[in-house]
């Protein structure tokens, strides 16, 4: 009988995944299901390979999902983080093990003791970030104090970007992984780290402005903005005499500043829902924030809201992506200003045939040895074959 | 027979409320109970009045509410808002009427159709703020509109102040009101309004620097920001030809550039605990949310940050509040952002023997009449008595 894998949404993030997963079906006896609520994107990722099926699953009928989980002997989710924990109910209830790339949720972690009982494994966080952030780190990190060496200091950066060869535009920035996350990027609450010793605390309002610029190998200059929560990884990687812990996320530079301007407008809210939406436009869009005037225009409101040059680069850039056109929207319902902005976004920012993205990550450990402090850098850049077979789809794949 | 009236909480806005009601006390024949978590509180704010009785009760403990309420005949709640639905539930079971001075949670509306079941009045709203507000913009509204006049903006602005002659300090400022709701204000979520025409929206974070200057009378400048959702007024108050509507607090000139200071820097933040609190100094508290530096001072620090000068006048007001000082901040268990903060302007903004505050109030009509546009303004400003007797105290507790 040949054991069967189940592989849960065949998004961007799933096709080195299911690739490589059918690559050793034969060889390994496994009989490979992709289900997702598009059945035509499931075949368009298994390509009718003789080992594999799509299927079509509305992943919000339990019922559905539930048979699915229990015809399978080992289920990869590869859906939206939010939706793991029903898999994972399904997967304790018919003892299944369950695989993730997705940050341990407090509903996954509640779930601990039942799995434990079932025998089951729920085995999460084994994408790139998180995932090949932690296997690195803690390489090294072990290596550190097993030389009996005491780590002070420790930063990591990680960044979903485009190939040298295709940054094209002022942004140097396309989606290649969940456009919803990246646009609520660092809304969750405030960034939290410890830095000389210090606590601190920014809020979602300035993260894109407290930047620092890391150059990495032969790949130029990058930006880093922070992300959540660094300071639980004091005691989740055993950091106990580091005076230092930070975790952030790498753009090219100028992005952070280009980017604020939306943050500042109040443009990344999810918390309501605006009206109007079937009949505005990009530049209605970004006018709702800004003061009434029954003349001035949208660009000088915006640029005097944020004290910039009408010529200044982050202007510029925000003028590249087309949002003071008059170009309707294109959404007919109610919809947050998020997610208004993620539909304007993804008319620019959607990989075109042929362009390759690049997973940049890299790790700064501060140690002492023989009581001189010593800094060691590692890093890691993978760049995508073409659109389909990206970099972030390795990454996050392959570790799965 | 007396009639049982049972006022719950005996705080800031109760003073008045309790001495009117037991100024009748004795005529009407009633017999008042004031119930607090603090029987001291309670027990001055009754004076040993014939018909009155102070009792303890712990607001948490829901079977000595609920008999509180059965022995009542009609029940006041002065408690912090999330606290009425709880008591209004006692109120349906027990067929009681309900009055509160606060806004209609959605809690509370969901328990509209059970209280007409049971034959009774839940009644919110009957305060200042909302209260007045609502009954006078209404009176003014339907006189207009007897008169068929079309009105085409509707504004109004309240705050809760001090009186001219104890305006001390930079701020001109105090709490009369629960602190915590003054911390929080506008936290919680995007201001909504209509500006000719046009649906605007301000995220939190520019709240306090989208202002305008409004002089009152006699009485000086004032200076407004947004409160929450004007929207949702345009149907409560029949605004249907409106193409501005827009409410508003009202604070002195200056004051809002300055509360920025904590909006910008994360120390309004109420969704985090932080740390260290036990050890932490005001200046700590400050520098938390500043960069690591192992030299420059905070002061220097939280002027590069907001882009100001160190003798500007923002900067003042917080060196007032004494926020700079080496003073720990007496708190001794992890505490919210917002929860620091409020304890540290506790101690500065706490009304002392003898000093008055105020309550002011705007409303400005905007209506055509036979096609030319006419404005109407209304205003009400009511002085407070003493620390206890506060304006405040006043306008909320005599409505309800």
């Amino acid at each position: 009988m040949p054991k069967q894998v189940l592989i849960m949404g065949a998004g961007k993030s799933a096709t080195t995944l299911i690739e490589y997963i059918l690559s050793y079906a034969n060889e390994e006896n496994w009989e490979v299901t992709v289900a997702d609520l598009n059945v035509e994107l499931a075949l368009k990722k298994t390509g009718n390979h003789p080992n594999s099926k799509a299927i079509a699953l509305d992943f919000s009928d339990e019922k559905a999902c539930g048979e699915a989980v229990f015809n399978a002997d080992c289920v990869i989710s590869m859906l939206p983080p939010f939706m793991h924990s029903a898999i994972a109910k399904h997967c304790i209830n018919y003892r299944k093990n369950l695989v993730t790339a997705s940050y341990v949720s407090d509903e996954m972690k509640a779930l601990d003791e039942a799995a434990k009982k079932a025998g089951i494994l729920l085995l999460n966080e084994m994408g790139v970030d998180p995932g090949i952030d932690h296997m690195t780190a803690m390489e090294v990190l072990d290596d550190l104090r097993s030389k009996g060496l005491i780590v002070t200091g420790f930063e990591s950066f990680t960044g979903g970007l485009m190939a040298p060869e295709s940054e094209k535009g002022p942004w140097k920035y396309k989606f290649t992984w969940n456009p919803r996350n990246i646009v609520l990027a660092a809304s969750g609450g405030a960034v939290k780290f410890l830095h000389g010793g210090r606590y601190k605390y920014i809020p979602y309002h300035k993260v894109f402005r407290r930047t620092e610029i890391i150059p990495i190998g032969n790949y130029g200059e990058f930006e880093a903005y922070g992300n959540r929560d660094s300071l639980k990884y004091k005691e989740l990687y055993g950091l106990n005499e580091a005076n230092t812990i930070y975790r952030g996320t790498l753009r090219r530079p100028g992005f952070c500043r280009a980017w604020d301007i939306f943050v500042q407008l109040g443009a990344t809210d999810d918390t309501y829902l605006m009206d109007n939406v079937s009949e505005m436009t990009h530049r209605e869009f970004i006018n709702s924030f800004l003061y009434f005037h029954p003349t001035d225009s949208v660009e000088i409101k915006l640029a005097h809201a944020l004290r910039m040059d009408l010529d200044s680069e982050e202007i510029r850039r925000v003028k590249w992506l087309g949002m003071f056109d008059d170009t309707p929207v294109g959404l007919n319902k109610p919809t947050s200003p998020a997610g208004i902005l993620q539909h304007i976004l993804e008319k620019k920012w959607t990989l075109e045939p042929g362009e390759k993205d690049m997973i940049v990550m890299l790790h700064r450990f501060d140690y002492l040895e023989h009581e001189v402090e010593k800094t060691l850098f590692t890093y890691l850049v993978v760049e995508g074959k073409d659109e389909l077979n990206t970099a972030m789809s390795k990454t996050v794949g392959l570790p799965v």
